[in-house]
This record gives C-alpha cells, sequence and structure tokens, in this order.
C-alpha cells in the first residue's frame, strides 16, 4: 500500500481555489453578457456606436433600433423577471415554513436516538473508540440540513435571476447575428452552470472544514452530520421541481389551449393573457427547478461518498487528500468545464444555424474526454495505491485504477445516455419523424406512436445504468456507486450551461415576438431554441441517470447505516416494500399530472374570459391583463406542490418508523427501478412530441413538408400531442428524479432513529 | 398434529366428480342457447309461434321477423365465426412450430442437466432418498408442457366458438326483451367459464395421477414434472394475448379511424370494410385471448402450490389429500361457481336496463361470499390440523386456519381489485366523469387526466395485493401466496363468464347494426354491451392481480427449486436484474404499441382504398371487400407477435444461462414489481376513456348532456381518447400478464439446468 501523492495541505489549498476560480469565471461571463445594453442609447441610434458595438444589425431592423424596440424588450424582461421573483418570493415563504418544521423534525428523531444524552458513546463501527453523541449529529445534522437548503434555494434563485437578465439581450443581439445571439444565450448559461457547481463544492468544503472543529477525530460523527447537506438541497429541489414543474405548464398548457387551439393567434403573441406568465414558467421551472435538482443530486452524491469512505480506510486511518477524493473530483471538474466553456465562446465562432446544435453537443463530448483525463490524475495523485472500501459489514480492498474505472464509467455512462436521449428525441432521426408521419392519421395515432417511443427509449439508457452499476458496484460496492454518480455529475457546469441555454433562448424567441421584431429575428431565436430542445432533453437524461446512481448510493449508505446486512425480497416485509414502492411514481405522476390539468384548466377560463370580455384585445388595442395570470399560475402551484412533496417527505418516515428498516429498504429498491423508467419514458416522450411538432412546423425536408404547413390536419394533431407531452416532460417526469432521491436521502439521516425505534407495528 | 378427515380415495373421486359436473353444467347452457334458432322459420312468422318461443316481439320489429333479417344475421354470424377460425387456425400453425420446438428445447435443457443419465439419483431435498433420473423429469416435463399448451388451446378455441355461436342468437333475442338477451350472453358466458375450469382440472389432475404410474413415491420429481404443465399454458397464452391483442386493436382503430372520424359514419356500419374484422377481433382477443391467459394463472398457480407441497410435509409424508388441497380448492370453486351462475340466470330475472350491472356485481360478492364458506370447509377436512411447508431451505410450522387465511385473503383482494377497477372505469362514478368533463378542452386535457387516472388507479390494487402477499407470505411462505392466488383465481368459472358476456354483447351490437335492425334494438344491445364494458374492466384488473401473485408464487418456487437460499438486492448481480428488469415492461409495451399502430395504419390505407375506389360503397349499394381486411388483420398480428413473444420467451433463458440464477431472480423480481403498475394503469386508463365516451354519447345526465351529443367537439376529443386507449387496454396491459407470469414459470421449468450450467459469464 503506498499513500496518496497529494499532501493534505495541497487538498485543503486546491479544493477552495478550484471553486473561487469557478466563481470568478462566472463572474466574468456575466460582465460579458451585461454589456449588452439594455437602457436605449440616449443619443439615439447613430451609424458608429450601435449599442454599445461595432457590428452592423440586419437591414430591417436598422429603422428599429430605436427606443422604442429596446425600450419594449427591456419592459417585457422587468415583466418577466418580476413574475420569477415574486413566484420564487411567495415559494420561499411556504418553503421557509417547511425548512423550519423539518430542521425541528431533524433534529427531534435523531436527537431521541440516545434520549436526548450529551454523554459520548462508543462508536458504531469502530467500536473501540469513543464518538459524539447522538445529539450532537442531531444538532449538526439539522446545521448541515439548513446549510444545503438555503444553498439549494440560492443556486435555483440566482440561475433565475440570470436567465431573466440575459433573454432580453438574447434577443437584441439577434438583431446582429445568430452567433452573437447564441454567445450570450450560451454565456448566461455557463454563468449559472459555474455558480452553482463552485457554490456547491465551496459550501460542502467550509461546512466539513467547520464541523471538523467541533467533531476532531470523530469522522463517522462528521460525516453523518453532513449527510443533512444533501438532505437540505434535495427537499428544496422538491418544490423548485414540483411547484416550478406545476407552473411553467400550466401557463404553457392553458397559453396553447385557448390562444394557439382555439384563436389560432402564433406562440408568445402578445394579446395572448398568458403569455408572460408562460415565459416566467420557463425561468422558475426548467432554470430554477433545474438548478435545484442538479445541485441536489451532486451534494447526495458526495454526502453517500463522504459517509461511506468515513467507516472505510479512510476515514479509519484518517487520510483526509483519500476522503477529500469526491470534492477533488468536482474539483477538476470545474477546471475541465472552464476550458470546455472557452471551445464555444473562443475558441469556435458559430457562423450559421446548422453550426448550433454540434457545438453544443460538442460541448458534452470535450468536456467527457478531458475529464477522463482528470479523473485519471485525480485517482493517482490524491488515492493510496490500495485501501479498504465498506461493503456492508466486511471491509473490501480496493485499488486506485478501479475506483479511476468507477468515476469514468459513470462518466461515460452519461454520455451514452444523453446521446440515446439525443435520438429519441431530436427531430433529425427516424423516432421522432415516424411519430410526425403517424399525425397524418390523427392525434391518436400520434400518441400511441408516442407512448410507445418513450417507452422503447427506456432500453439503452438502463442497460447503460446497469452497466455502471455493476462495474462500479464490483469494484468498489455503495462507495464505487456513489463515485460513479459523482463522474456524471462531474461535467455539471456544462451541462447546466448547456441546459439553461435552452430556456433562456425559448425566452427570446417570446420576447421577440412580443415586441414585435420582425420575422427574421424571429427565426434566428427559433433555430437557438429548436436546438435548446434537444439539449434540454439531454440535460434530463443526466438529471434522471444520475438520481439513479445517486439513490443508489445512497440507499447503500443508508443500508450501512441502518446496519442491515441482507435486503432479501424472499421475506415478506422486503417484498411488499419493494411492490409499495414501485407503485409510488405512479401515484405522485398521478398528483403532478391532475395538478398541472386541474391548473391550466383554470388558466383556460381566465384566458377566454379575458377575450370575451376585454374589448379590442384580439384586435390588439387593449393590453390584456398579464397579472391575473402570473396569480393564478403561482396560486395553483404553490397549493398542488404541497400533496405531492407531502407523499415524497412522508412515505420514508411513516414506513420506517411502523413498518422498519426492512420495509424501507424495499421501497426504496421499488421506488428506484420503477421510478427511473418512468421519468426517462415520460420526458422522452413529451420531448419527441414538442420536435414532431416543430419538425412539421419548420417543413425542412420534403417530407416534413407532406405534413405541414402550420394549420394542417397532421399539424393540429402533432400540436395536441406536444400539449399532452407538456406535463410529462417537464413536471412529472423530472420531478420522479427528486422522488427517489430525496426518499433515499431521508431515510439516511433518518436511519439511526428508524434502527433504534422503528417498525412499530412489527413490534406490536 | 391431527390428520386429515379427508380420505384419500374421497380425494380421488371429489376432484373428477367436480369437474364433470362442471363440464356437464357447462353443456346444459349451451343446449339452452342453441335454443334460439338461426335458421328462419319456414313456414315465416306466427303469432302463436315467434322463433319458437311464445313472447311477443317489439311492435316495430313484428313485420320484418322473417326470412331476411334472422338469415342477415346468421350471414353475418358466419362471417365472423369463420374469420375467427381462420385466424386462430394461422395462429396454431405458428403456435404449433413454436410448441414442437420449445419441447424439444425443455427436453435437451433438462436432459443435459445430469447429462442425459438415466440412473437414479439421490433427491435433491430429502438426500436421504432415490428420486428418478432428471431425463425423465425432462421427458415428463415436456409431456406435461404439451398437454398444458394444448388444454390452453383448447380452451381458447372453444371459448371463440360458443361465443360467436352465441352473438347472433343474443341479438335475435333482444328483439323480445333485454332480460332475454342477458341470459342468452350471460349463459355463453357461462359455458365458456366453466369448460374452461372445468378442463384445466380435469386435465392436471389426470396427468398428475398418469404420471404417479411412473414415478411412484419420488412426489419431488413428480410434480417437478408436472411444472410443465403451467409453462405450456402460459406460452400459449402469451401468442393468444399478444397476436389476439394486435389483430383485434389494429381492427378497431383502423375502423375507427376511417369510419367515424374521417366518413362520419357509425361504429359497426356495415360500409365500414373493418367492421368484420373488428367484430372478430372481439373474439379472438377478448374472448380467447383472456381465456388461454386466465387458464395460464390457474394452471401456473396450481404447479407453483404443488411443487412447494411436494417438499413440504404433506410431500415428504405423501400425504395425498393434503397435497391436492389446491385441486379441492378448485374443485368446490366449480360448485360454488354454479350455484351463482343460477343466480343470474333462474333466481332472479332482468327487466331493466338498471338491472343489468347490478346483477353482474352481484355475481362477484355471491361467488365470494359462498367461496369462503367452501374454502373454510375444504381447510378444515382437508388438512391436517399442523403441517410443515418448505420455507427456502427451513420448514414452517403452519395451521389449517392459516392456510384458510391465504387462500381467504387472495379471495378478497380480488374482489376488491374488482370494484376498485369499477370505480376507476364505470362512468357511474365522478373518475370517468371528470375525464369526460376535461374533454371541453379537448383531447389534449382528455389524455392528461386519462393517464392521471390510470396512474391513481393503481394504488389501492397495489396495497390490496401487498396486503395479500404480507399474509399468505407471513403464515406459509411460498406455499401461502401460491394458495391465495388459487384464492382469487377460485371463482374462475365467474369471472370468465361475466368477463365473455362483454365481447358477446359487443358483438351482438354489431350485428343489430349490420343487419339493419331497429334503433331500439341497438340501445338494448347497447346497456349490454356499457355493463360489459365495466365488467371487461374488473376481469382484467382479476387478471393482473392475479397474475402478480402467481409470478411470486412461481419466482418463489423457482428460487427454491434453484436451490438459492436469499435475493439479496445489495448485490451487484441481483441488483441489476433487477433494474433491467423493471424496464422489460416497457420494452415490451413499445413493441406491442407499435405493433397495434402500425397494423392499424396499414388496415387505414385499405379500408380509404375500398372507400374510394368501390363505387356506391357510402351509398350502401355494393358490399366492401370484407375479407381482405380479415386478412390484414391476420397477417399484421402473426407477424408482429414475434418480436414481443420472443422478448419473453428469450430472456429468462439468456439471463439465466449467462448471467446465472441470482440475477434472473432480479429480472422476476423486477419485472414482477413494475409490470403490474404499467397493466393497472394501462388497463384503466384505456377503460376509463371507452367509458367517458360512452357517457358523452349516452347523455344520461344533465352533465352528460352539456359535453354531447355525437360529432360534438368534447365528444370528438373523447373519441380520440378511446383510440388511443384501446392498444393499452386490449393490447399491452393484458399482455403484460403474461410476460410476468411467463418469464416466471420458465424459470421454474429450466431452474434446474441453469442451477447447474447456468452464469456462464461470470464464471469466465
Amino acid at each position: 500500500m503506498v499513500a496518496a501523492l497529494l499532501s493534505d495541505l495541497a487538498t485543503e489549498i486546491i479544493i477552495p481555489v478550484c471553486a473561487v476560480i469557478g466563481i470568478l469565471f462566472s463572474l466574468i461571463q456575466w460582465a460579458l453578457v451585461s454589456r449588452v445594453k439594455l437602457t436605449p442609447d440616449r443619443n439615439g441610434p447613430s451609424p458608429n456606436n450601435k449599442n454599445g458595438f461595432n457590428d452592423s444589425l440586419i437591414e430591417e431592423e436598422e429603422g428599429v433600433n430605436d427606443h422604442n424596440v429596446v425600450a419594449k424588450c427591456a419592459e417585457i424582461q422587468n415583466a418577466i423577471s418580476e413574475g420569477a421573483t415574486s413566484f420564487l418570493f411567495t415559494e420561499y415563504q411556504y418553503v421557509g415554513i417547511f425548512m423550519v418544521v423539518f430542521a425541528i423534525l431533524i433534529f427531534l428523531f435523531l436527537g431521541s436516538v440516545e434520549g436526548f444524552s450529551t454523554k459520548t458513546q462508543q462508536c458504531t463501527y469502530d467500536v473501540h473508540r469513543m464518538c459524539k453523541p447522538a445529539l450532537a449529529t442531531a444538532l449538526f445534522s439539522t446545521v448541515s440540513f439548513l446549510l444545503g437548503a438555503i444553498t439549494s434555494v440560492l443556486s435555483g434563485f440566482l440561475g433565475m435571476k440570470i436567465a431573466t437578465y440575459a433573454n432580453a439581450r438574447t434577443t437584441l443581439e439577434a438583431r446582429k447575428s445568430v452567433g452573437k445571439a447564441f454567445i450570450i444565450a450560451f454565456r448566461s448559461g455557463a454563468v449559472m452552470g459555474f455558480l452553482l457547481a463552485a457554490n456547491g463544492l465551496l459550501v460542502l468544503y467550509l461546512t466539513i472544514n467547520l464541523f471538523k472543529l467541533y467533531y476532531g477525530d470523530d469522522w463517522e460523527g462528521l460525516f453523518e452530520a453532513i449527510t443533512g447537506y444533501g438532505l437540505g438541497g434535495s427537499s428544496m429541489a422538491l418544490f423548485g421541481r414540483v411547484g416550478g414543474g406545476i407552473y411553467t405548464k400550466a401557463a404553457d398548457v392553458g397559453a396553447d389551449l385557448v390562444g394557439k387551439v382555439e384563436r389560432n393567434i402564433p406562440e408568445d403573441d402578445p394579446r395572448n393573457p398568458a403569455v408572460i406568465a408562460d415565459n416566467v414558467g420557463d425561468n422558475v421551472g426548467d432554470i430554477a427547478g433545474m438548478g435545484s435538482d442538479l445541485f441536489g443530486s451532486y451534494a447526495e452524491s458526495s454526502c453517500a461518498a463522504l459517509v461511506v469512505a468515513s467507516i472505510s480506510s479512510f476515514g479509519i486511518n484518517h487520510e483526509f487528500t483519500a476522503m477529500c477524493y469526491p470534492l477533488l473530483v468536482s474539483s477538476i471538474g470545474i477546471i475541465v468545464c472552464l476550458i470546455t466553456t472557452l471551445f464555444a465562446t473562443d475558441f469556435y465562432e458559430i457562423k450559421a444555424v446548422k453550426d448550433i446544435e454540434p457545438s453544443l453537443k460538442n460541448q458534452l463530448i470535450i468536456s467527457t474526454v478531458l475529464m477522463t483525463i482528470g479523473i485519471a490524475i485525480v485517482s493517482f495523485i490524491a488515492l493510496p495505491s490500495s485501501f479498504t472500501i465498506y461493503n456492508f459489514g466486511v471491509q473490501k480492498v480496493v485499488h486506485n485504477w478501479q475506483l479511476f474505472l468507477c468515476v469514468c464509467v459513470g462518466l461515460w455512462a452519461g454520455l451514452i445516455i444523453g446521446f440515446v436521449t439525443e435520438y429519441y428525441t431530436s427531430n433529425a432521426y427516424s423516432p421522432v419523424q415516424d411519430v410526425a408521419d403517424s399525425c397524418r392519421t390523427g392525434a391518436a395515432t400520434n400518441v400511441i406512436f408516442g407512448l410507445a417511443l418513450g417507452y422503447k427509449s427506456v432500453i439503452i439508457p438502463i442497460f447503460a445504468i446497469a452497466i455502471s452499476i455493476f462495474v462500479s458496484f464490483s469494484f468498489a460496492a455503495m462507495y464505487g456507486i456513489a463515485v460513479a454518480a459523482l463522474g456524471m455529475l462531474s461535467t455539471i457546469a456544462t451541462g447546466l450551461a448547456i441546459d439553461a441555454y435552452g430556456p433562456i433562448s425559448d425566452n427570446a424567441g417570446g420576447i421577440a415576438e412580443m415586441a414585435g421584431m420582425s420575422h427574421r429575428i424571429r427565426e434566428r431565436t427559433d433555430a437557438l431554441d429548436a436546438a435548446g430542445n434537444t439539449t434540454a432533453a439531454i440535460g434530463k437524461g443526466f438529471a434522471i441517470g444520475s438520481a439513479a446512481l445517486v439513490s443508489l448510493a445512497l440507499f447503500g449508505a443508508f443500508v450501512s447505516r441502518a446496519g442491515i446486512q441482507v435486503v432479501d425480497v424472499l421475506t415478506p416485509k422486503v417484498f411488499i416494500g419493494l411492490i409499495v414502492g414501485a407503485m409510488l411514481p405512479y401515484w405522485f405522476s398521478a398528483m403532478t399530472m391532475k395538478s398541472v390539468g386541474s391548473a391550466a384548466l383554470k388558466m383556460v377560463e381566465e384566458v377566454r374570459r379575458q377575450f370575451n370580455t376585454i374589448p379590442g384585445l384580439m384586435e390588439g388595442l387593449t393590453k390584456p391583463d398579464y397579472a391575473t395570470c402570473v396569480k393564478i399560475s403561482t396560486d395553483a402551484s404553490i397549493k398542488e406542490m404541497i400533496p405531492p412533496g407531502a407523499l415524497v417527505m412522508l412515505t420514508p418516515l411513516i414506513v420506517g418508523t411502523f413498518f422498519g428498516v426492512e420495509t424501507l429498504s424495499g421501497v426504496l429498491a421499488g421506488s428506484l427501478v420503477s421510478g427511473v423508467q418512468v421519468a426517462i419514458s415520460a420526458s422522452n416522450t413529451g420531448g419527441a412530441w414538442d420536435n414532431a411538432k416543430k419538425y412539421i412546423e419548420a417543413g425542412a425536408s420534403e417530407h416534413a413538408r407532406t405534413l405541414g404547413p402550420k394549420g394542417s390536419e397532421p399539424h393540429k394533431a402533432a400540436v395536441i400531442g406536444d400539449t399532452i407531452g407538456d406535463p410529462l416532460k417537464d413536471t412529472s417526469g423530472p420531478s420522479l428524479n427528486i422522488l427517489i432521491k430525496l426518499m433515499a436521502v431521508e431515510s439516511l439521516v433518518f436511519a439511526p432513529f428508524f434502527a433504534a425505534h422503528g417498525g412499530l407495528l412489527f413490534k406490536l
């Protein structure tokens, strides 16, 4: 056994330095975005100083580069930003109450494990040592829970802020060229990606170092307390995803049903009263929700790895550098993503629409290839050549090259899932084209083919996940799974950048339409948006793939902490957990789908009411009442997120308390294996319908033109499919990530309580 | 330990006697149905002798009770019957080849376990005794496989024959009164139900007795060989369900898309070229397919119970009566169902439309209550007061009252599942009415609400199944689960009767429409059909509930036979099996949904072609070419059933051979817990859409009338939902029952081979 090359001091320096570099880089990107001015030039347009740039605007926009257009863009952006901020603040009020209540719960449950005793106790795993009292773990878990929750809220909020800051700027840049608009949208995405990745790392690193001041040598207790960070991150993500998901789709479905279907006006038409709510939705759902979700995954996989490491040789021998391996992987990830970003913004220029999608896809490939090298370096300098990993009661000998392979298999599985998702949801390939073709015979065949496509798209991702699990599990037990998940998430900054790029472009298109800009501008933003649709689907693929690995890692950590040796399917306690757990994603989806449906119906009524009662609205003479629609979406999503939230948060508590840890293990395994399938198929079905519609609308091929144009019967059928897909791909599907992760991390945090006092029903 | 009260001789008599009573009863029902004459009265109508009865026909039909109508009905019935027979014969040709190939495979795989040695060997469980050679088990398993397959084929075929024999007779009786029509349809269903239940029992009983001549005291080998019976039954059901399901929905969807949507002609209009194919489909899919499916469940649960019993104290001590407990439960079930049937046909008369649904529901309640008494009697006279049951390596002590509770919990869980299914699919309750209401805003909201309803409808059935599993598993391990499944299936004769009643009424309505009978006749058959829709959904609920229990029982038997002590989720081999297993229902559904879609598109083209090229077709002057449509459905379903069939049949063989029994255990558990959810939600979503449409069409309430009438926008949206639901509820959903059962029984049959030679990949 050769010790690690990297000294502990170097580790203590490298991690915060990388995090700070990430934050600085994100600020630079933000400064570059803010160079596009939204305040109209006071001296009016001048040939040599157009909006601070020297490029020429396209000719038909020359005349309108005046107060009017810029002011209008600024106004719309303000409306969107205000709507989003007001929604998030309303959401945070409720979430704040939840946070306080849940923090108290954590303290009480965990404190009660040893009857709130302040005495030190025998350690659970290393019985020859003394550990800090359970009360300390309760207290520090509560603190780390709050830190995780606040970091998650901040990540989501900042992401939303930069997105609403960038959308009008993207629109304005689209007047110059598609390449310039692309760069603004992409840089804004990068601000969010880097801020989130670096913040998450920095807060985690600081928390560990602060907690260490108290815990000293008791790493077992220290990293148990750190798991609260993951729980905090993920529970906020729950509300972000579910609340944001309901918000965005209630507005979107409602706007489409009246605007596109009944009134036959285009998407994002300013006459549609729900149009602002729709654009707000993109920011609170796809940006803030997605950000919290991926932050949660990142925090949870780090916590799962750390808690297992603390009871492995790293923790037992107090090897700090090796212990910090998960954080080092994330640190190097930030540097890798930084280099990758330069390929899109500086090394290579987008000249035409057809360059956009390859450029975004190259981001994924470049970051994956570079990261493979990065992981190799970290694995060989930060780890001893061999060590032991805790494996359900026994210590398993592992070599550093095996851990390298574990991280890599996760990283590359992510890439495969991304590309498969692209294949099934991009209209450049036959699956979506077949779905579009089925619109010839109406909406029914469109739906049948779309559902079948979603089911089919599950196959390869599941094999990719299964292979990752097999390799990492065989090499390094649950620690292997956790670092495989981290591998998939190591390029999170790039992943989030291309993911956030989508809604920003979508909003930019909306603003162009609402500001009455010319058709050519709208075409450019549409091209950006189409590429964004595919990357959004890829992002969802990553999110669900990593969620599967993360929740398995958390499940393993839970089982270790709860002191279970075997989860035997062939016992009634476990099997009923398994089958009920497999049912939960359906229950949860039923709630979220129904919520979107009901909220959309309310929106439809309001939009219809405005069209019917406000004179001159259809003619564009009067402005609709946007605020009421924003309020409907806000109220509906706040109200509707409570039942699904309660289902997720209460299930582990009820099952653990009344049925005990074996049944809970079954529930976690069941919801994991079933939820992954529902989530992937729902996301891809929705993505395919969306792009099938876009395929018909764009009419870029001979085949597509036989189905179009807009308003044709096949196109109407495609619009129906798209509307059905909205809640599937943006609400119920992605929310399931949270379901499976959150139940697992909650079980992990409460494991000592369940192990000590759980299973009341069977004890009677 | 007190010995059983019932002597072995009495058991040997009771079982075949009950089976023969069942067959005789079914022949009597058939004789009563055939009293309705399809050959026109040669002397023409006479006031005192109307079609052999003395009842008056309703006035507007008086004049047409002549050669014309009766001859036309007979002609249509012949066309349907011929189409169905020709499809089944074509299917059997392919299935025959499969049977021979698979029989050879079984013989080779099982024979190779001990290298085709003809020497007796040590028994697996009771190592102090000598058992028959593995070659004998191979040979007898092959024989019982063929017997199971042939019985299944016969059951399906006879069911189809009686259904096509009864449909026109139901139409003719509908001229007299709705009660008379109901009785004919119900009696015909009963013919099928009793024939199938009694035949299944009799063949199984005879096989056991014949095999005993060779096996003598080696019950372990005897009942291992008997498991082939379940495999045979279920593998035929695979083709029945999948092939029949694709057939019926290709025809139905195709007919609807052109007829109802494009040409705006009513359902079952004789001008629609696909109308005969549609009616044939009801018989080959809903009758023959359903029959094979439930026969498979029955055979498999009996086999699972017997194989576990053979290595428990019953088998070790050679207690024949106790050993035959599963068969005795089925025997008493036939008698109970016989009494129950009399309540519908003799003790109580249907006078009005509103009596139909309660009468059918009472069948379920009466049979469940009576059966509870029947099970109590059998449990206390056929079982010793205490005995031991094999429980994964150890013998567990069980009391007779515990086994009584195991059977009961299955029986009552079936009733609960039935009623929940009814609640979610009948338009008498709010869930379907909400779905209908959502049609106001178009097809998209209809689909969103329908999907949410299906997801939600999973909750209570899963809890019911989980509780049954927990109770029966805790009391009597895998034997408990097997008898719980048998409990659910003990009233199979009644279940099948009310289930087969549905398609018969559906066909009767079709014949009335095609024969040009009056509106009032059609209203009566529609009322029969609406009740049939709900009972069909209930039947599907039973089928999937029992499939879940059966496959868990088979899984347990497989694990016992493969010599596995623990299926630990926390091992990579098992976990990857679990997640891939949970994916299989999606893969399978993708194939079947896509098959229906593609086949329906072909049908659409043909129907359009005929409407466009045959002059006078729309005006009703010329007859369409029904035969071509029948041929398209036949060819498509035969071709399309091969890939999903291969997926189901090959998965256990590939996984067992290359990955070994642990991974295979994971696959079985994963596909079970995931497949149940997909199947229930698909069936109920489809059922709800169908009845939401019917709710709008019938316009029976104030609310319903605001949505209608036929042809209104909400109705059009409802028709789209109904069409989407067709493949979900009649193809992919019910086929999943077979997926989960068949993989389990196949694993059980091949278990000795996998245990001896499996896991090649991990051995390398």
